[in-house]
């Protein structure tokens, strides 16, 4: 009998979700809008419904959006909690799939299992460790794998929303962030770029002044989470940071940003295999569902 | 006979050196300046001789100042590395205490040891992870137990450099770091309090304006800490936040910067007992590098 493992990549604008047991053996594959929870979870079942049925699917693991409650202990484990996203706010996504699929399900944010599918699938980061994975499209997210294992914590990492440097005379954007204004994400997500802008990121040309300032911003934060975590690795994901470019302009400041100070020869010599693309392009989250399910 | 274990604070002003088997039993304790590597390593190997002469010893932890090389892979594993304190830079801390004592010796900075210290001993700590211990005196560093151990990485935490917001108009300071100017530790650190106001942190009345501007850059060194590692609870050490009423105005700061994204109790409401000082005063890293040595 075949032995397949669930992947589910819960998107707020979409869900991918895959059966196989890994990159090179994928046997269905499904991406559909985020619509209400009811109709989008109804249609997760559905996908997966042939091979539970078959008894040919062993685990599932969800890279959720979130903030999410990874508490195992709490009684609103696998919820997502707070979001703006209407509707999804106290939805139990992870026992909704659990109770209808009768499977063992993993669960864990969005940016936490694509750090870990690039760390799992990738040979060459297997070893590294602190490995982080950030995001920056929609929202600014990062996952983080250290000592072993994802990290959690008295909720999740947050690390869109740390307080960078903002020279208000440059930059008079006030940001869009509801809770902190000019917060990381405030001042450098896919909306603040289409605020600040009046045009979405994707339409901006290349050489717009927009892509210096977000190159300036994404740096400043790469530059703080390297200083926090030391990290081996940094895989810088999203919509937003694969503009033509902006990988090369990032690395160049976040070197003039360290100036020296980390005499680590990834950050002096060999910053284009420390700050690198996504090697499972925009699969890191669904393939890192479908390890976890694995392990 | 008896069974001890060795710990040594090596810090840049003094070292501290304890025998014993813990806070509730300590033999011999002995504390010295910091004077040139050779004199002050013979006062360390001096001060264990009689219990290694005896065979009384069974290991020795170190708790660093840095940088130092935790590789246990590189050639220069346990030296002190490049840091500017005269002829300290390129010194085998580690493998010099080793030779002369011949004991296993454990390794690491001084703030992840004063963390690891704060994790081991005080038992309401033990099952918080991850656990952070951040030190405000004549530098800014932080420590890190993650996942149920010291964070490494590439080097190790370097969180004292953090790129913070800095009001220029509020506080026209440039900052004392020699690498950054106006990072955390060059707008915050003892020296940085000294310059700017022109007297030593230890003498700026309690009702100084130093104070606010103070409080305001550490939370928000806490604040990026926090939505990096989504810590369990924050120790917050070293002679400039022990000043009376500081640990106060900075939580009611890390408060107000939050503003209610993270709706955890414990920022919400037990902020008292989510950043506290050190239950071991000032030997959270001599008692931590005791229970390095002895685990």
């Amino acid at each position: 009998m075949n032995r397949w493992y669930g992947g589910i990549e819960a998107g707020g604008t979409k869900f991918v979700c895959v059966v196989g047991t890994g990159p090179g053996e994928v046997v269905a594959e499904t991406r559909f809008s985020t619509t209400s929870p009811d109709e989008t979870i109804r249609q997760v079942i559905e996908f997966f419904e042939p091979y539970t049925r078959r008894g040919e699917l062993v685990a599932v693991g969800i890279a959720s959006f979130g903030p999410v409650d990874l508490n195992p202990a709490s009684p609103t484990y696998g919820y997502i909690t707070t979001t703006p996203k209407p509707n999804w706010g106290g939805v139990d996504l992870h026992g909704q799939v659990q109770h209808a699929l009768h499977l063992p399900v993993a669960f864990d944010t969005d940016v936490n299992v694509a750090a870990f599918g690039e760390h799992y699938w990738i040979p060459e980061n297997r070893l590294l460790d602190p490995f982080l994975y950030i995001t920056v499209g929609t929202g600014i997210g990062i996952g983080a794998f250290v000592n072993g294992r994802p990290l959690h914590g008295l909720i999740h990492a947050e690390a869109g929303h740390f307080a960078i440097p903002h020279n208000w005379e440059g930059d008079p954007f006030p940001g869009v962030c509801p809770y902190h204004g000019d917060c990381l994400e405030g001042l450098a997500s896919g909306p603040a770029m289409a605020r600040r802008w009046g045009e979405p990121a994707e339409t901006l040309p290349v050489d717009h002044p927009a892509w210096n300032l977000e190159a300036e911003y994404i740096a400043l934060a790469l530059v703080n989470l390297i200083y926090a975590f030391s990290p081996q690795r940094i895989v810088l994901g999203g919509g937003v940071a694969q503009h033509p470019g902006l990988h090369e302009m990032i690395r160049s400041r976040v070197q003039r940003h360290l100036n020296g100070y980390l005499r680590s020869p990834m950050v002096l010599e060999k910053i284009d295999d420390y700050i690198v693309k996504p090697a499972l392009g925009n699969r890191s989250g669904v393939f890192g569902a479908l390890a976890m399910a694995m392990i």
